[in-house]
């Protein structure tokens, strides 16, 4: 089935931090409402076992034509499917993309390089729906996309074996991890992470059960072309199951090491990226890596002011299935509070 | 006034997730729910201005003994204050101590080391309460306790000013960052942070608003000694407010650089460590690196299977101010899920 959760506003007027869950037809025209079930999807996947059962129920008549309450679905009024969540755990599970970033700084693979995933916790207070603006204050900031896939899942417990793991895939989301690749070399300096160079991450319109991707669900990775486009220009379409290092059955395996995964934890792959260099890039920083690898220098710039960027992925049908990313860098309005803002490079 | 989340039961014996929030005396011995207000501390942040003058009336009526539904205040049965929470940044705010690993280690302070706190993104979809057991599957990883402050935010806009920053303060807390110190250079050798190496973070069983410290809570830093007491032996009481090289409008800043922060962000200052050794420390490896420094080994070995560790702050009068945090390590019962379980180490 298929999710999304829209702008919503309760008594007085007044917006839902959280918005409201819908469920959305396969053709993503239509939306029920679906408030005696669950208000939100972190609702829905705090039960998920109870509540899945009656919202499939709800698709399967939506797809039939049987809902006499759905409305026109509209992807501009989607928030993230979790607008805030409480874990996002974001990976590189594409190694051949690490190992380009590692052949053009002439650094040395760590030597646990190939056995264990990279991944850092990421911020999720503050997740965006498929077409809010990038919002920079900095324009040499380096914004960049990143065109990846992300899964949610529901309670994981402590140490989950392989096997079980993929069991806890509940939901498959499409996700657009925004970086500033600039003020990276300074965090990773630290060696605490990313904090300034990942604002706000967003989100395709729905989200989709494991078993609406049919025979592109396989080994734990969605077997499908992820399509980037970048300011109208076909940008890469390489294939999410392809040269995957790590599915997402040993993603869950490595974050739940030491701890439990509160239900609506969101794993995302990490910019998605083949070996075959022909299928273009889902992320900037990849392509500018291989043209200083080609020629000595890179050509293609960081996003600027007015740049858009969109990611889709498509059946084999060619039908979208989970709505479009589309957004617009734009520059961040300065408010009252931010008279005296100091630069992120300092 | 004080707040604290206890246990909390809905329909059918179903645990809340969230705990339900409740208001507690001066005194730590009375409390009063509050579900017409807000059901949750969340729920609280979420519309701190409209809420608090109604939290703050039930407080002095409970501390003048005029609320009759009063009832016996158990810390053991709290919650974290935010049992998933949206946030949580933990620094190291306390530089000195930052400065002894690096002698330790004898690896160079990086350019910005004085400048710019070092912040990151931790865990935070499961928080625990003040008694929760900390449970752990290898004893060798090397588990420490980190005493620390921190404060909970309400919305904070991006690149909020160093002079707006303080006002987005709404409570103060008292944190055991958990650590598993063995696992941490494998993490930091790839740069993305800690995931492995955070277990869940555990809170006092009452959080405070910053009038309640007094004259102790001034430039945005608690001056008042944090006690950690390990294995009823007193380890360390170094005051929190004198050798803070970033305080909390320093570090909101920090946080806010590139994004928003959704209310219920907490942020922690790190151990807590004065330049003055004689105080002791507020974690294990500050003990074990001085005695490195001082003998050139160490003798203080991390906590095992049994050792607990006791963390509370007084005020003048002598009077717990947030309750105690107070933590036994115990083997983590391995469940059915866990049966291809491989160690954190590889």
């Amino acid at each position: 089935m298929k999710l999304a959760t829209l702008n919503s506003h309760g008594r007085g007027g007044k917006t839902r931090r959280d918005g409201k869950l819908v469920v959305v037809n396969k053709a993503l025209t239509q939306y029920v409402d679906v408030p005696t079930i669950a208000l939100t999807l972190q609702a829905a996947l705090d039960d998920w076992k109870l509540l899945a059962p009656s919202l499939e129920g709800v698709y399967q008549r939506l797809n039939q034509g049987d809902e006499k309450n759905s409305k026109a679905f509209m992807p501009n009024q989607c928030l993230a499917p979790l607008p805030r969540a409480y874990q996002w755990l974001d990976s590189t599970a594409y190694l051949h993309y690490l190992e380009l970033v590692h052949k053009v700084r002439g650094s040395v693979l760590p030597e646990t390089f190939w056995t264990t995933p990279y991944m850092y916790q990421g911020g999720s207070d503050r997740l965006v729906g498929a077409h809010a603006t990038i919002e920079i204050i900095e324009e040499n900031a380096g914004v960049d996309f990143e065109s990846e896939i992300a899964i949610i899942t529901d309670d994981v417990p402590m140490h989950v074996s392989l096997e079980q793991a993929p069991h806890h895939i509940r939901l498959i989301a499409l996700a657009n991890d925004v970086t500033l690749r600039n003020l990276i070399p300074n965090e990773l300096a630290k060696g605490y992470g990313f904090v300034h160079s990942k604002p706000s991450t967003s989100f395709a319109p729905v989200v989709v059960t494991p078993d609406e991707l049919g025979d592109a669900w396989r080994d734990n990775k969605v077997n499908l072309s992820l399509v980037t486009t970048y300011n109208d220009k076909l940008f890469g379409r390489p294939n999410a199951g392809a040269d995957m290092s790590f599915d997402f059955s040993q993603l869950i395996e490595h974050a739940a090491k030491t701890r439990q995964l509160t239900a609506g934890t969101i794993i995302g792959s990490g910019t998605v990226s083949n070996q075959d260099s022909s299928v273009g890039s889902s992320c900037i920083v990849e392509r500018r890596m291989l043209e200083i690898l080609a020629r000595g220098y890179a050509i293609t710039e960081f996003m600027k002011f007015g740049d858009h960027v969109r990611i889709e992925m498509f059946s084999d049908e060619g039908e979208s299935i989970f709505g479009a990313i589309n957004q617009y860098v734009i520059e961040h309005a300065v408010s009252e509070e931010e008279v005296r803002y100091t630069s992120a490079f300092e």
